[in-house]
Parts: structure tokens; C-alpha cells; sequence
């Protein structure tokens, strides 16, 4: 008689590894998104090494079982769900900073490390990990790298793509590919590190990560700007930009959003206008580059321009903004969050088409967004018990992506495809992109082991 | 009876489009590296829009013919060299820049343009396209892509790589294929942008390229650190990264480099110093910022450190650096460029071990250097009409790599691999490496058409 899955698993993996209790394997389910489907797992493994790994991928193949690779499933598109006997591969037990060196500016880390245990421990080195996910203090360094994530940083330092130097990679096989460098460039051969990043767990597994760093920059000072209206806040933002400024960061918060973060945490924050920009600069003079954008937004129509007195009231702010994901959330229980990232030029008619097509299927769509980087999320707020809302939450979400691409954009920007945007990458990619995504998953995963029904 | 390769080829490309005189085609055989293989090419066309650039492929495809796809043939590594019977295609007739927008901070460009002709014209729109290889004013857009070609700047702004927001490519089937973006974000399915940047025309033909750009900064200010020896030089470079500067440029230049460049352009540069480090910033206040690294030099044993006056003084010191290379080139009559990169904290261990090597076999080895990016061109001088030390030049550049990787370093850190690193590629990968490697060629290839003989 064959032997199972378990068994099979069993021979290389410790018993604490091997999760098999349905009610626990349940929690391992899904990620944050809602509306995405999501599979009974047959087991979940928490390896501690890259051998456990490997073997769990070897037994996979030999038995044809798919394999979900997972983090703190704080993803945002169903990119983490299991399938149904599938085994969750979860890398959280992986966590093991290996290396930081302030010479190199480099990091070597296990998958499993949280962003933001990261960030802290090169801070101390007086080092600076940029990518900063509103989920720092949960997301994983290895879902950062499946989703190639962004953060509030990312208009002035880029996003979680331009900090992976190399990569160590169990693949679908079993068979461990070490991609890239330690060095600060490199160009030996095809660019297979940034190939995974983003990836979303469908190319391989993903094991040790050398990570680039920069030193710390001074502390950053921030900048309220209220506007009467969101598109007088978009043109801040073009002016800004077309101004030659390098803002660490430009936020901005729609007055929905602004009213579910005070009602959730009290803030404060000035909810008679329609629309907040924050701007902050972490150059050696931050109050006079913030005095700068601080006329351009009065002369895009800004009500009030109120910089932040110091350190402590900048952090309140960001606060706030990091929020507000959460905080929507709340308004009616459930939440699409959309991300749609257009040219920054385009933001202003981005948001307009928002708010139409919020009225057109009379919900609330509260938007937040990464303004400066032309990145947007949209957050159909509805109530799931009523099912023509969730109809109508559903079909203004996928309009907002049509819209999205109507203005050269993009349908993700940073939370990825998962399941929840699988139609609509076909549609952004077109046939020929389709057709040559589908050959590069074959060439890395031929018997569609890995990740099973993400992305396409 | 079949048609032949030109008359097809003639079908959809005008005449002057189409080189056939043998003594033309020559010269477009070679790029500029020494001992490397070139064959002589049946036919050098040059087209001037995508679609005649789809139609040489299918003709390709159609005859099995293969196809090299060129720039400015100013490659280090043999990558833009002709195969016997193959279709050389130059893309340098496709040179329009097609937009510059400066709220998007992005530009559109045919991949001929060359690299100094698109500074020059983002810089009168205040905005800044980093990648500067000392080739600036002869090579192109396309093969600072094929090769993800660096630069004086990349310490501060990162390699091509880091600027290429999408790409159009023509495949080898003749499909067009359109990656990536025009946002500043975008996850939507694998980083294919990426995977062509670097891929040596190896993997499709890019005829379009949307690329990022910053705005400009203020003016740098260089300043020269002169030591007594390479080591000094070195500890220094690290000195100043450890202690969190952000240089805009650091560069070394040993002893041989400066005599060379001397000899060929009397720049009166100090002769009798071992090494001599260049470092500048582009900071709001760049004499501050030099201050502290002239410190830190004075520091790690610098016997002189000399601030340039003013952007001239500046502009004459760069000049002095992007000149190295073909000053090497003048001492002996040929050169053999190295592009070791190691983690910067090896940088001296490095520089000593060609020292050694130099000695060993009897050779003048000149050494300059992206120092800040630990990326070095150890430079074999030697005389091609003796056989005996040309195979020393051979043998003692291979000991270089060598040791490189045994430093934890990578064989090429921007010329690329082309036919000159072959061999080195592999040992670098290692065989899983290579497998995969080869994968993802033969998934874009599977006729093996598309520059072949190149990388592997
Ligand atoms: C409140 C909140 C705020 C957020 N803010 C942001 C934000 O500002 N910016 C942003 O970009 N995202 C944001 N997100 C989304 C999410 O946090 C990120 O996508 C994050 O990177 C996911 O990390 P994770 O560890 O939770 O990964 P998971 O959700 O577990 O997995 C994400 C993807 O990566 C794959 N994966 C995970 N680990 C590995 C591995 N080791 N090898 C290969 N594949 C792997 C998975 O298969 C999956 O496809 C937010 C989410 C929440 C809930
Ligand atoms: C004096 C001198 C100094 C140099 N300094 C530097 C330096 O500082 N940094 C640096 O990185 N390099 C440097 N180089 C090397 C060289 O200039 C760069 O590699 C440059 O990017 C090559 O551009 P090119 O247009 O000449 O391309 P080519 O040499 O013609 O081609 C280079 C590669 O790109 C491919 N290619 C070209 N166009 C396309 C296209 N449209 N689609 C697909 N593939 C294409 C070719 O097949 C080939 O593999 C220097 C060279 C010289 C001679």
C-alpha cells in the first residue's frame, strides 16, 4: 500500500512541523482579502530549514500535490489561499535575521522575518530597510517579496523589488537555485531574482533573501495640506512632482477615509475637508523643502497647510494614514480594497471616475493612497449580509479597474493578482503577455504545482 | 526555387534598409572587446520601425537564420558580435525619443537613441537619466539595456536596470510584446521588464523602452583624495559607506590608470600617489558633505586631499576618470577590460590580489574602479603581436574572475557576458543556475535564433 502525503512528509520533518487538525488547519485558509475563494488544506508545514523545504517540495512532485506558500497571510488579493488538498507551506518559523553589514549595506534574512523586526534591527546598526506595508509589524519579509510590496516610502525609495540583491529559491523540483549577488551590481546572466519578486509564490519557494540597505536617513517631518477638493489635491501632487521635489512621502486621504480613522482611533483629523495630502521630506532640512511644497499646495487651492510641529505629531499623522485600511473596514464590516495605480498626471481623473462610480452604485468608496506614486486604493465599504450590495461592491470594484487602465494604468500597484484579479490581469497583459507569463510559469513549474489558480 | 534571406527580407524593408557589400557588413562584425569571436554576417539590416523589425524576425524564424540585435557595438564583452550568416540588426535608425513628461518623471524613447543625446534633453526639462557609462556619447538606449549598463553615478542612482519602467519587444517569432508600465508602481503578473534588461539581445528585440527619470540635481562637487597605497584607498571607500555618506560618485584610479590617462590627455594628474580616490556629492551642500569624507580619507591615511574649486574643476576630474579605459588601451596597444564586482568590503583584498597577479605574470595590470560599488576594471596591457603575453593577459584575466567569486563577488558587474565570460558564467551559476537559466532562454528561443553563442 502506498504511503500518504503525511507519512511521506513525516520522514524528514519533525511531528511540531506537521499540522494536521482540521480546526487549526482552517485558520491557514486564506488571506485578508474578501470575495476570493479559498480550499481545505490537507496540511500545513512549518519547516525551520531549507532542507525541510526542499523535501516538502520533492514529496509534493512525487505525489503531484499542490503547494500553497504562505506568510503572515496579510495579503490583500487571496494570493496566500489554500486549495483544496493542498499542502500550506507556511515559512513563518523561518525567521532568522543572518546577517546585517553596514559596509555592504546588506541583510541576510530567513523569509519568515517580520518587516518590521527588520526595520528595527538595521536601525539599530544605524541602517534604513525602506519598504514599510502598512502591515510592518505583521507581514513577512518573503510575502513582501511574493507581492513585491509597497509602502508608504516607495515615492521617494521604491518599493520592495529594488531591495532584493539575491535570492536562494527551492523550486517546484525540490532543486535549490541560488539567484543574484551580495555585490552592489551584477549582470551574470538573467535577472531571475526579480523574476520571484512578485511572483506571488508561483514560481518557487522562496528560503533566504540578501536584501539591500540604505543608511538612516534623518527623521522625516510631516505636512498636513486640507483641499476643498480631491482633484485640487491631485494637482498638488503634479506640482509637487513636476516642481523636482523628492517628498520621502505624499499621502493623501479622501474624507471618507479621514472619518473612518477618527471614528476608529480618535485622531482628530479635520474632517471637514474633502481631501488631505501629506507631504513629508527626511532631507537635513525638512522644514524648508516642507515650506516649499507647502506654497504649491496653497497654490493648488490647499484650505489649510499645517506642517507638523515635531517628530512625535509627523509619527500621529503616518499613524493615521496606516490606518486606513483598517478603519474602513469598519464603516459597514467589509471591505474590496482596490489598487489601482495610474501616471501620477492621470490621479486627478482617477479619482473623479471614483467618486461617479460610487454614486452610480450608491456605496461608499473610501480612497487612500500612495498620491505621489499615482497609487491608489479605492475600498468599497458594504455590508456582506446584503446581497446586492455585494453585487454592486463587486461589479464598482472591477469598474475602477477598467478605469484604471482607461488612464494607462495598472490594476495592482502593489497587493498583487492572488485570485481577485485574475480576469483583469489577462485584460492589462493582453494575449501575447498572457500567453508569455503562461511560458515562463510552465518553464519554472511545468506540472503547475505551485501556487495552483493564482494569477492566471 | 526558394527565395533567399535578402530577397524576403526585402519584401517589407526599403532598400537602403537592407546592407549587403561585404566590406560594410564587416564592420559591423565586432564590438569593442578584445579576443572575442566574430563571424561574417549575411546581411545588416537596419530598420526603422517595429514593424520592420517583426517582419525580420519571422523572416528569421521562417529560414531559421540567425539574428543579432545592435547597438552601437561599444559592448566589452563580444555580446553585439556577428555569427556567421546571421542578420546583424542595428537598431541604431530607430533613434526618436518620443516623449518626455516631467509630472510623470518618465521618458519613451526607440532604442537607438543614444545614451548622452537623451541626457541632454531631460536635463533642458530639469529632469535627470541617471545611467552614464563613460561610453555615454556613442552608445544607445538599447544596448544600456541589453547590458543594464552602469556608470560613474550608479553608487548613488543605481544601474539602467533600476530605470527601465517597461519595454516593447519584439519576440523571435516576430510577436510583439509590451512589459511593464508607464506608473510608478505596477505587480501585475512577472517582472518581464527585468528579465530583458540585461539579457544581451539574447531574449527579443526591444523597440521601445519607457524609461524613469529623476529630477535633476544640484550640480556635484568632486573631490580628490590621493594614497600611498591601494589598501588605504580602499579602506577609505568602505569608511566612507560604513559612516552612512551617500556620494554621488566614488571612483579609484590606480597608478597605472593615472600615468595612462596622463600620457594620452596631460591632465596633470599626481603620479607619484599608489591610488587616488574620487568622491563627490550632489547634495544641497556638497562642500559639507566633502568635508567629511575628505576627513575620513585624511583618516584611512590619504596623503593629500584636494577639493575641486568649482563644477569645471569637477567636470576636468570626471573627465580624467571616464577617460581610463581607452587611455589602458593606448600603453600597449590592446587591453583586456575585467569588470570584477565584489562586496565592497572586499575591495582591497581584491585590488592586492591583482596586484599579485600582475607580478606573477609579469604583466601591467591598470586598476579603475566604481569603488563605492566594490565594481573594478582590472585592465591587462599588453602587446597583441606577442603571442606569449597575450596568453599571459588570457590566463591572468581568468585568475582575476577567479577570485572575484572566491571574494564572494560576481564576474561582471555591468559589461556583461557576451562570448568573453562564457565559461565564467557557468562557474558563477553553478548548475541548477544554469539549468534554469537556459530554460527561460529556450521558453523566448526555443530555435536557439536570438544572438546565439551568447551567455552560454
Ligand atoms: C492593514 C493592511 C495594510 C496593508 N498595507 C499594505 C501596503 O501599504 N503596501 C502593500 O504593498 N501591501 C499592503 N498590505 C498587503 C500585505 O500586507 C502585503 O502584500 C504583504 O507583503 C504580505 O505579506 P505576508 O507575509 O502577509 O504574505 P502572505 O499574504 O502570506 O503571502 C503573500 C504572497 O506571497 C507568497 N509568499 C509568501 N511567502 C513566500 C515565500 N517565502 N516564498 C514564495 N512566496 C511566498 C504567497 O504565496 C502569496 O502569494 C496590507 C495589508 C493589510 C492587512
Ligand atoms: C570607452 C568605453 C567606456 C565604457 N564605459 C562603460 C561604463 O562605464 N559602464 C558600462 O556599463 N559599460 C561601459 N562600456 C561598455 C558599453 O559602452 C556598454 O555596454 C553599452 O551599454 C553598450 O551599448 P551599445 O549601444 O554600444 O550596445 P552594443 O555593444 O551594440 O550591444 C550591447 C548588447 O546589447 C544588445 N542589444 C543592443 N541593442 C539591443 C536592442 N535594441 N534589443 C535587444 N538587445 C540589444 C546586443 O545584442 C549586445 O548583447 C564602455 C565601453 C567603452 C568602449
Amino acid at each position: 500500500m502506498s504511503r500518504t502525503l503525511i507519512e511521506l512528509l513525516g520522514d524528514e520533518l519533525p511531528a511540531e512541523a506537521l499540522v494536521t487538525d482540521p480546526d487549526v488547519t482552517a485558520s491557514y485558509a486564506h488571506d485578508m482579502a474578501s470575495f476570493c475563494d479559498a480550499g481545505t488544506p490537507a496540511v500545513v508545514v512549518l519547516p525551520r530549514t531549507v532542507e525541510q523545504v526542499q523535501h516538502v517540495m520533492r514529496t509534493a512532485t512525487a505525489l503531484r500535490v499542490p503547494v500553497v506558500p504562505q506568510g503572515a497571510r496579510t495579503g490583500l488579493s487571496g494570493g496566500a489561499n489554500a486549495t483544496d488538498g493542498c499542502v500550506v507551506l507556511s515559512l513563518v518559523k523561518m525567521d532568522r535575521i543572518l546577517e546585517i553589514n553596514p559596509v555592504d549595506r546588506i541583510a541576510v534574512v530567513e523569509p519568515g522575518v517580520i518587516n518590521a523586526t527588520l526595520s528595527r534591527a538595521v536601525n539599530e546598526k544605524g541602517l534604513y530597510y525602506p519598504p514599510d506595508p502598512s502591515s510592518w509589524e505583521m507581514c513577512t519579509i518573503g510575502g513582501n517579496i511574493g507581492t513585491a510590496s509597497g509602502g508608504l516610502c516607495c515615492v521617494k525609495y521604491g518599493v520592495t523589488a529594488e531591495y532584493v540583491l539575491g535570492l536562494d529559491v527551492v523550486l517546484a523540483d525540490g532543486r535549490l537555485l541560488s539567484t543574484g549577488r551580495r555585490t552592489a551590481k551584477g549582470v551574470a546572466g538573467y535577472d531571475l531574482t526579480r523574476l520571484f519578486v512578485g511572483s506571488e509564490g508561483s514560481l518557487g519557494v522562496v528560503v533566504r533573501a540578501t536584501l539591500a540597505l540604505k543608511p538612516q536617513p534623518p527623521q522625516q517631518l510631516v505636512l498636513a495640506a486640507e483641499f476643498a477638493s480631491a482633484a485640487a489635491a491631485c494637482d498638488a501632487v503634479c506640482k509637487i512632482m513636476e516642481g523636482g521635489h523628492v517628498p520621502s512621502l505624499l499621502e493623501l486621504m479622501d474624507r471618507t477615509t479621514v472619518k473612518a480613522v477618527n471614528d476608529m482611533a480618535h485622531m482628530g483629523l479635520p474632517e471637514t475637508t474633502e481631501a488631505l495630502l501629506l507631504a513629508a521630506f527626511d532631507t537635513p532640512d525638512p522644514a524648508q523643502d516642507l515650506a516649499a511644497v507647502g506654497a504649491l499646495c496653497e497654490a493648488a487651492g490647499a484650505t489649510q497647510v499645517v506642517p507638523a510641529e515635531d517628530a512625535a505629531e509627523s509619527e500621529l499623522l503616518l499613524q493615521a494614514r496606516r490606518l486606513s485600511l483598517t478603519a474602513l473596514e469598519a464603516v459597514k464590516g467589509t471591505t474590496m480594497i482596490d489598487d489601482v495605480c495610474v501616471p501620477r498626471s492621470r490621479l486627478g481623473e482617477l479619482l473623479e471616475g471614483v467618486e461617479r462610480i460610487a454614486d452610480k452604485y450608491a456605496l461608499t468608496i473610501g480612497v487612500c493612497a500612495h498620491a505621489g506614486d499615482g497609487n491608489t486604493h479605492p475600498t468599497v465599504c458594504f455590508d456582506a449580509q446584503d446581497a446586492d450590495e455585494g453585487r454592486r461592491a463587486r461589479e464598482s470594484f472591477d469598474e475602477i479597474m477598467a478605469l484604471g487602465l482607461e488612464l494607462g494604468g495598472t490594476i495592482t500597484g502593489e497587493h498583487g493578482v492572488g485570485v481577485l484579479k485574475k480576469e483583469w490581469l489577462a485584460r492589462e497583459l493582453g494575449p501575447v503577455g498572457v500567453d508569455v507569463q503562461r511560458a515562463v510559469k510552465a518553464t519554472f513549474d511545468p506540472l503547475g504545482l505551485l501556487n495552483p489558480g493564482k494569477l492566471f
